[in-house]
Order: structure tokens, then C-alpha cells, then sequence
């Protein structure tokens, strides 16, 4: 039933001049930042004059449809926030506002010297009895906010996290609401210093700033309390639980896979297999045609798999949905139990499908060979971004190690005995075994590869949790035992994330069966993504020895078997992505394949080619004309 | 005896504000090309008043200074490939002019259709006998010449590769000195169109260029003639060697790997060094300060490998251009026997250290967290520029099969008791056996790490030949049963250049033997380099039995121990790949660790900080206006 919102909405956007993206690759960061601006501005008239939902299916349509590269999308966490951990009199006075678009808010907890590590942030905000308000100081250079988007040019407001100190005690990082910005000429307010960050790899659109405080006043009431207030005689006051701060970080990883990171890679495998079916290389017979490179194996190698991938995580992502979904239930019904198991998942997912899209990418740019280096291909843009999903929301090793810490726990408790969440349970079927595969063949059958895979995950998790004991019991800390693990336990956990991913792939496969014709195509991508993976990481599979050399050759065989196979439908599995021409923006990806006419239509806009060549005149021209004088 | 020069250089072209790279990060495409223009031509200009080598270790020290950050160096490939391509009449003309900069040269090979396969080009030259003159064309838009550096808005000449046909008959590709630009005015030659192929990922200080040639004419004379001619009548002489050809490819290769491989690995280590021995995150234990991120085994084993790398790299860099100056002796005694190793050697170390080099400056990247991300760390602009070496002079799976062909044809003949290269003599020793070690210290031994390494390669390689003969005597053609081997073939190609590498590296380390402390610390980096190898590449060791699954927790842990002991001396190594401040150009990696106040400072020096809001007036105050009146 999303169908129509669909199409609709992609016209209306794609069809609005104010919405072309046309130009982006000839801009600099002031264009691109006035163009996202605009963009934003214009796109709330439009979705209050349609009718589209903000928070519904529209949104996510719009933001496919724009690439996300429009500016104000740190306002809308900044509304969130206050939505989640407001007071009522707070939601009431504060979110019509920013509906409204009368004021403009960001979001500032990140700083100069912290990201990962909340508990270290350095702004402090020490409430003063009597005037009843908060006084908010960057004490030194590291403790500036750095990076929040939308701060550095945009917002008239923020949403700050600082140490709260009352009558010389600490209380931990809490949020203010702080104005940063003159309503009447948009200059910096008293005691704020704020800009932009400067030039990044890429999201030139969003103006990431930086924020200095000193001595900055804030009202009592300007500290959301939803779930704690200082009263005003200094008194602090918590009810309610923390744990829903978790909640909202653990949603938000989820959030982003599908549109910042899953996507990017169904983009770049488009327009790479796409561009290997037009392009031609060498001969692989004398006397022939030059052929396609989608026809080389080594092209194939670096291409299907990815597309593969792209597909094991369109279905990975409906899973983690799933579970989401049933966590948020349960906690509306105040039962948190399934938290440590949504946290450990949501970070490890998070981490992995960011890691394998990102490198799924930088494959998929590097098969395009020169052309892929041209802005124009799409593919730069493409990679320069994604690689920030890496860092951002969790830096990946760190989440993992929090999926590591979350499996240990589950792998002991299962030793002894006790209950373990669902997800989980295979870590106590530990059973020694060889495989019985005896033909290519046999590793096309989930069963066997599953279990395969299902071995190595839990024999990386028991040999972590081993060595962790087998430390702590020689007389290592606790803390430097696991530090001295952490290669280990990394592995561990990508081993784990890897397994769910296959078997998730294989489960939703099993239920397409009235669909004989997908499932059949659907197979072949589980079947290739499952041994890739087993192809890719030999030494995890071989060590236990459940899988042997003579079976490594069986995979390899069955392995390069599926590349010919898929190679035929490799096209329309990614025109099954459903990117129009003006979503990709490629020269290479174009549904018509006329790469070259669209290569040289892109120089020609260039703006190197439409100005003047500004060395000529001040530096070639004297030389030059030396020349003349003797030819 | 170069440290003088050295010192000299580096202080004059850094203290000159003409090369200054302060601003780079703030800089346009079109600004970008102007200062790189400038700096060409002011270079020129210095060398010659400084009395510098344009040929020697000058142009080195200078080349590195500058990062590379200049114009016109396709120039000097213009007058290379003429002084050696060229009759004395063709030098004695083109010459002068060009090292005068009286015409400005570049070199025309790739197209828009053709890259890797020269075989294909499209470009024709028609000689007609009527007029003397070579008759050039753009046949379809395939054919454009795409990507010649300084060819868009610079070159007044180029040196364009065309298809030569005399009385309708093909006689390959030929280059032809064709002038593209008016000496007076820099506007286009009659029947060429010509301009700049618009943004990339990097290199915004080159113009690369597109061509597209209509019935343009040169005389006879322009055909370089050293080794072919046609004469008068249309009657086509070649004489020499072909074979020369080849060896300028590998020459370049070569020549490229220190100073646009190498040392922005070095540099990224570098900055992620420096910064990681200065950020702290997270406490290792409680109660304490926060960490050095240096400390934590996870970024030990993400960035010590990279060093390691590093150093290998820089003395398999040594071996290369020994074996390459060598093999010029011999080509200058007209013994042409080594050409085909050092092809095969020239390609597979290309691929192979571009291919590493690249992954390392993007693990370095990403190890730096948020502030990586930024272009005031110096790591976005790394990447973006060494990744186009796996592309550039030769893609780099094309080149790992180049290095397998040689390999396969020398294993067939070892095996067929035939003499082949020194260096690849260990193929005829397959001996089959296990590995003797037993605890984790003899992992250390680099005889026993060697023999792991030459085993695997070994197996690699005779196992893909085996795969290849197979399919040829089972019907497959000779071409097809190439293609379905290509996947093993590619892995067979890198395992043997990471057995010389490691191999070479073990018999640097041996020299040192006066020079203890060095030699000490640099066996600590050899063994890191080959146990980090084992420990990624854990299935191609363990597959064929040599190593055991409990070899590999041997492995494990000595590669674990190392990274302890390699971290103490982290930053005194990479002090000694001895970058200034101004050339690193990088917040994060500056001598003295001050990295948030140069962060700060480059925020504040951006284009979007110095100039005005474009976006405020025109999109934002609008909305905000309203917000006054009723609050």
C-alpha cells in the first residue's frame, strides 16, 4: 500500500528544479550548503501544501529521493530529543517552535576531545541558586562542541550536553536547551563563540560547527526533566529510568542503516554492473569483439558479491527491524529485559553492514577503473560519504567490542546452565564435528554451509572467553585481560554478526516459496554471499577443522560456479533496485548505458570549461610568447 | 653525500610562498590549477637560478616538498618519451623548445573507450602520400583521448597515440607530435576540440583533458622515428627493438612507487601515529586518566601493521631499482633476457604496494575517528589521491595476471627441469612437509616465518597451473580456461610478492648487523610485517597442512607480544621518516601534538568562517522574522 506515496512523491521532488541535483558535482561547500538550506526551507512548504507526513513513509521517499543532501536534518533530532526527555510545560513551549520552523535547533554532544566516551565530556553547567539559572563554560579548547550539523551556520538554538555541578557535586552529562543565535540579525549571542568546522571528506551540505561557551546563563527550566530536575533550592531529583537514553542511541543505529549505508551500496553496485555490461576490454578470444569486463571473472568476483551483500543486508535490516520493534513493545510494557540484547545487536550490525558497505563501495569504484575516479561517475561521492558511517553513531571497533562483552556474557551463561536470549541460543550446541560435504553440490545446501558457519562463530567466542579466563586466572586485571583480547573478541563478534546475517538470508529465502521463480534467483545470492564469505575468511573456517582443505576446494569450485550463474541476472538485479536515472547521477549508471556521450556532456558543463583558464594570461601566456617571437 | 642538496632544497621551497600549501584544503578546482600552474612555472625559473638538477635527487627532494602539488609534469613525460622515441632531428627541433617551456607538451595515450588494452585504441593517423602529411581523427566518441594530464587547458602540444594506416593497411599504434593550442592566443587548432574532463576525487590541481581530433594534419616529420618511419612513398621501415617500449612501461611503474605509493603511507602513520599517541578515550582502568587511544590493542593492531608495512615497502623499493638498474645494463649491452622478469616483477609490485599502501592510508584514515574525517587532518586527501594508483599505470588485477603468466610459464618450466630467474628459483623446491616450531618464540625466527611464506606461494601457484592444465585437457580453449583460473591466478600473484617482500626485508635486516640498535628495532618490524601477514591471510597457510591450527595460536600470540613491544617505539619511527609540519599539512600530525588548537585555528581560517552566510538572508531569516513577533 506504500506504492502511491511512492510515485507521487518521487515526481513531485524529482520533477521541482529546487530539487536538482544536477549541478552537485561542479559545487563548493558554500553552494552546496545555501543549495541544502534552500532545499530544507522549500521542502517544508511543500510537505505542509501535499500533505506528506514528516514522520511517515514520505520522508523516507523524499530522502532517498534528494540522496539525504538537504540541510536542517539535526533540527528534527533536536525536536526528537525534546519530544523523548522534555517535561510536558518543555514539549509545550519548545516543540511548536521548532515545528514552525521559528526557531532552528542542533544537537551538541560531541567535542573537540570526546565522542565515544560520553561520561568524559568537559562543558559544565553549575546552577547558581540565586538567579535560579544554569551557567554553561567550555572550561578549555578540547571541551568545544565539534561536529554537531546544522550548528555552524544554521541554528538559532541547541540542545547541549554538559556536566551538571550543584553546590560543587557532579551529576553527570545532562541536556540544556541554549540559544546560540540572535532571532533579529542571526549574530552570535553573548558569551558564544560558534562557526563552522571547515572543509570534510564529504557532507559539504551540512554545516558542522563548533560552539565555545563563557558563562553562558540559562534559565532553570532550560534543563530537560523529563526524568530528572534540579529544584530550586539546588535539590536534585531523578525518577524514572535511564535506560530509555539507551533505547533512543540503540534506535538510531538501526535508523540509519537502510537510507545511509544499505543504500549507498545497492547505488554503487547499480552503476557498476551497469557500466561492466557496456564497457569492453581486451579480447578473450583472438579474432573476436573486445568483451564486456562484466565477463571477465576477476570483474565478477569484485562485483557479485557485493550485490550479494547488498541483498543480505536489505533482509538483515528488516530483521533488526523486526526485533526493534518487539524490544519497543516490551518496554512500553515496562519490561526491559531485551535491552543488552537490542544494544549488542544494534552495535554490531551497525558496525558490520557500515564496514562491509563501505568496503562493498570502494570495490565497486575501483572495478570502474579511471572513470570511476571522475566525480561524474557518482561513485567518489558515494564512497566519501558512506566512509563516515563508520565513525559516526559508534566507532565500529568500539560497538563491536560492546557485541563482544554482550556474547561473553551470553557464552558463560549458557556454560553454567543458565537461560540465554533466542538470538543466541546456538552458542550452547557447541559440538565438535567434521563436515560431511563430499561434492561442489553439497555446499549449496544451506544446512551445511549454515553449520559451518555456526561452528566457527561459536569457536571464536569460546576461545576469546578462554583466553579472557585463562588471563584473569593467572593474575592479569580484569580490565588489562580484556584490552590484551580485544583483536580476539573483534573477531568473535563480526564471526557472530556474519553467521545471523546468513541464516537470516537463508530463513527469508525459505519463505519466498511462492514465489518459485525469485526464490530460485534469491538462492543463488544467499548461496554466493554465504560462501564468499567462507572463500574470504579460509583461516577462521579451516582452524577448528570442521571444514578441511579438500572441502575449501569444494567451496571454491561451487564458489566460482555461482559467479557464471548470477552473471546472467546481474542486470536485473539491479535495475530491481528502482534508482531513476536522476536519483544515481552518474555518467556511468544510466538505465540507457550511453556512458561516454555522458562522460563528455558532463566536461562540457564543467565549470573548467565554461570560464576562462585563469593561468593563461598570468603564467602560460609570457612564456609562450617568447615562442612565437622565434618560430 | 645528498644531505646537503637535501636540506638546501627543502628550506628554499618551503620558506617561498609560492609553494606554501596552507591553504589547499580551502581551494577550489580552478584555484587549485592556478597555484599548481604557478608553481610549474616559478619552479622552472628557481631551478635554473639555484642551479638544481631537473633530472637529479633535486627534483626528488622538491617533488616530495611540494606533495606532488604541481603543474606540467606531463610535460616532462612529453620530453622523455620524444628523446627517446624520437630521430636526432625529431630531439634536436622538440627538444629545446620544450625544456625552454616555449611549447608546453603532454602525453595523449587513454581514451575515453580504451585504457589498459593499448591494442584497442581508436585514434587514426592516415597517411597521404599526396600532401606528406598524417591525416588524424576521432573516429567515434570512444576514441576521445580522456584523462591526459595537462592536456585541457595547459598544453599547447601533444604527443597523441593513433592507429597508423598507410594504403589502407593497419600498421598499430604510433605517436605523433601534434600542436592542439595557437601559440598566440591558446585557443584550439583548427579541427581539434579540447578541453578539461571536469571534477574528480583529487588531483583538482591537473588538467586532465579530453581530445577529439577532425581531419587535422602534421607532417611526415611528426611521426616519432627512432625505431619505425614511413617514408616518402608510403613504404613503412621499423627497425631496433620493439621491445624498448615495454621498458619504459616498467621503468614507470617503478619510478612511481616511492614518491606516490609510499610516502603518503608513511605520512598517514605518520599523522594517525602522532594523533593516536596524544587522544585520549575511555579509561583502560577505573579510577585512572583516560587512555592513550595508542594503547589499546585494538588501534595497535589497526595502525602498527601499516608502519610495519611501510618500511617494507621503502626497502622492497631498494630491490626493485637495483633489479631494474641491473636489468639496464644488460638492455644497454643488448641482452634483452630479463625483460620478461622485470615486467612481471614491475607489474605484480605495483599492484601489490599501490594495493596495500592504499588500504593502509584509508585503516590510518579511519583510526582517527570524527577528526580524520576532516580535511585539516591531511588523511581525506591521502586516500583520495593514492587510490587512484591502483588504477593508474595499469589496473592493478590486469597487472597481479600479468606477474601470474610469468609465473605459471616459470613453473612449468622448473617442473620441466628448465633454467629460470634467479628470483624465482624457489618454485623448482616444492617439498611438502610440516612446519618444526614449537613454541611461540620460534615464530620470531625469520627462517621459520620464510618457510611458511614460500610454501604457501608455492602451493598457490602450482596448484592454479594444476587447475589450468586440467581445464585445457578437458576440451576447455586455452583463453577460457585462463579466465576461470583468473580468481586463483590474482591470489598465486600476490602470495609471490609477499614472499619477496618478507624475504627481502629478512635480508635487509641482516645487513644491518653494524648497526645493532636499528637492526633490532627493524627485526621487531620484519617480524610484525610477516606475522601480520599469516595472521590476515590465516586460510592460504593453514590449507595445504605446512601450518597447524595450533601453529596458528603461535602466530597469534607472538603477533599480539609484538605489537606491545613495536608501540613503545611508534613515534620515534615514524619521526624518522622525517616529514616537516608544512609538509604533512595536517592538523592531527604536527610535530608538537597541539592538535586541537590546529584544528581550531583551521576552522576559523575557512571560506565558510571568513565569508558571509549565503544562506541566511535569502532562505533563512525569512522564517526566523516571524519567531520575533511572537515571542
Amino acid at each position: 500500500e506504500q506504492t502511491i506515496p511512492h510515485c507521487l512523491t518521487v515526481e513531485a521532488i524529482e520533477s521541482d528544479p529546487v530539487f536538482s541535483q544536477e549541478n552537485q558535482y561542479f559545487q563548493s561547500q558554500n553552494e552546496r550548503y545555501e543549495a541544502a538550506v534552500r532545499r530544507a526551507v522549500y521542502l517544508q512548504k511543500k510537505i505542509r501544501e501535499m500533505g506528506w507526513s514528516e514522520t511517515g513513509p514520505e520522508f523516507q521517499y523524499i530522502y532517498r529521493c534528494l540522496s539525504g543532501d538537504v540541510a536542517l536534518l539535526l533540527h528534527r533530532v533536536f525536536i526528537r530529543s525534546i519530544s523523548v526527555l522534555g517535561s510536558d510545560e518543555q514539549i509545550a513551549k519548545w516543540i511548536p517552535l521548532a515545528t514552525d520552523y521559528r526557531i532552528i535547533g542542533s544537537y551538541a554532544q560531541t567535542e573537540l576531545g570526546h565522542g565515544t566516551y560520553l561520561q568524559g565530556l568537559e562543558t559544565t553547567a553549575v546552577f547558581d541558586t540565586a538567579t535560579q539559572e544554569f551557567i554553561l563554560n567550555t572550561p578549555k579548547i578540547s571541551a568545544m562542541k565539534w561536529w554537531p550539523g546544522d550548528m555552524g551556520r544554521s541554528a538559532t538554538h541547541s540542545l547541549v550536553f554538559a556536566q551538571l555541578y550543584v553546590h560543587g557535586k557532579c551529576y553527570g552529562v545532562h541536556p540544556f536547551i541554549l540559544q546560540i543565535r540572535s532571532l533579529q540579525d542571526h549574530s552570535p549571542c553573548p558569551g558564544v563563540t560558534v562557526g563552522d568546522i571547515g572543509p570534510k571528506m564529504n557532507f559539504q551540505h551540512t554545516d558542522n560547527g563548533f560552539l565555545r561557551l563563557q558563562n553562558v546563563r540559562v534559565p532553570r527550566e532550560n534543563m530537560l526533566s523529563k526524568f530528572c530536575e534540579v529544584q530550586p533550592d539546588g535539590t536534585y531529583v531523578r525518577w524514572g529510568s535511564q535506560k530509555i537514553n539507551y533505547f533512543t542511541m540503540t534506535s538510531v543505529r538501526i535508523a540509519i542503516l537502510p537510507g545511509e549505508v544499505i543504500l549507498p551500496l545497492m547505488k554503487a553496485c547499480t552503476i557498476a554492473i551497469r557500466y561492466s555490461a557496456v564497457r569492453r576490454q581486451s579480447k578473450l578470444k583472438p579474432g573476436e569483439q573486445e568483451a564486456k569486463i562484466l565477463d571477465y571473472q576477476t570483474q565478477q568476483q569484485k562485483l557479485l558479491p557485493q550485490l550479494a551483500t547488498a541483498y543480505a543486508f536489505h533482509f538483515i535490516n528488516t530483521y533488526l527491524h523486526e526485533l526493534f520493534n518487539r524490544g519497543y513493545q516490551d518496554i512500553q510494557g515496562k519490561n526491559f529485559d531485551s535491552l543488552p540484547e537490542l544494544h549488542a545487536f544494534s552495535s554490531g550490525f551497525k558496525a558490520m553492514v557500515s564496514q562491509h558497505c563501505t568496503s562493498g563501495v570502494e570495490i565497486c569504484l575501483r572495478a570502474c577503473g579511471g572513470h570511476g575516479y571522475s566525480l561524474l561517475s557518482g561513485l567518489p561521492s558515494l564512497y566519501t560519504r558512506i566512509i563516515a558511517s563508520c565513525i559516526y553513531e559508534g566507532e565500529n571497533t568500539v560497538l563491536f567490542l560492546q557485541t563482544a562483552r554482550f556474547l561473553i556474557k551470553c557464552f558463560m551463561a549458557a556454560s553454567a546452565g543458565q537461560p540465554i536470549p533466542p538470538s543466541v541460543t546456538y552458542l550452547s550446541s557447541v559440538k565438535p564435528g567434521k563436515c560431511p560435504a563430499k561434492d561442489k553440490s553439497d555446499f549449496l545446501s544451506p544446512e551445511t554451509y549454515l553449520k559451518a558457519y555456526e561452528q566457527m562463530a561459536i569457536r571464536l567466542i569460546s576461545s576469546s572467553a578462554a583466553k579472557l579466563q585463562h588471563l584473569i586466572q593467572s593474575g592479569v586485571t580484569k580490565y588489562e585481560a580484556w584490552n590484551q583480547c580485544t583483536v580476539q573478541l573483534e573477531r568473535a563478534a563480526k564471526a557472530h554478526c556474519h553467521y545471523i546475517t546468513v541464516k537470516n538470508f537463508v530463513e527469508t529465502v525459505e519463505k519466498l516459496d511462492n514465489k518459485a521463480g525469485i526464490q530460485k534467483i534469491m538462492k543463488h545470492l544467499c548461496d554466493l554471499f554465504a560462501l564468499h564469505g567462507i572463500f574470504t575468511n579460509m583461516g577462521d573456517f579451516l582452524y577448528d577443522g570442521y571444514l578441511t582443505a579438500a572441502h575449501m576446494d569444494l567451496v571454491t569450485a561451487s564458489y566460482l560456479d555461482l559467479l557464471a550463474v548470477i552473471r546472467k541476472d546481474a542486470v536485473p538485479l539491479v535495475d530491481a533496485f528502482d534508482f531513476t536515472d536522476k536519483n544515481l547521477n552518474s555518467a556511468l549508471g544510466s538505465y540507457d548505458g550511453q556512458v561516454y556521450q555522458r562522460l563528455y556532456e558532463g566536461a562540457r558543463r564543467s565549470p573548467t570549461n565554461q570560464q576562462g583558464n585563469p593561468a593563461y594570461g598570468k603564467y602560460l601566456k609570457p612564456l609562450l610568447q617568447n615562442t612565437l617571437s622565434k618560430l
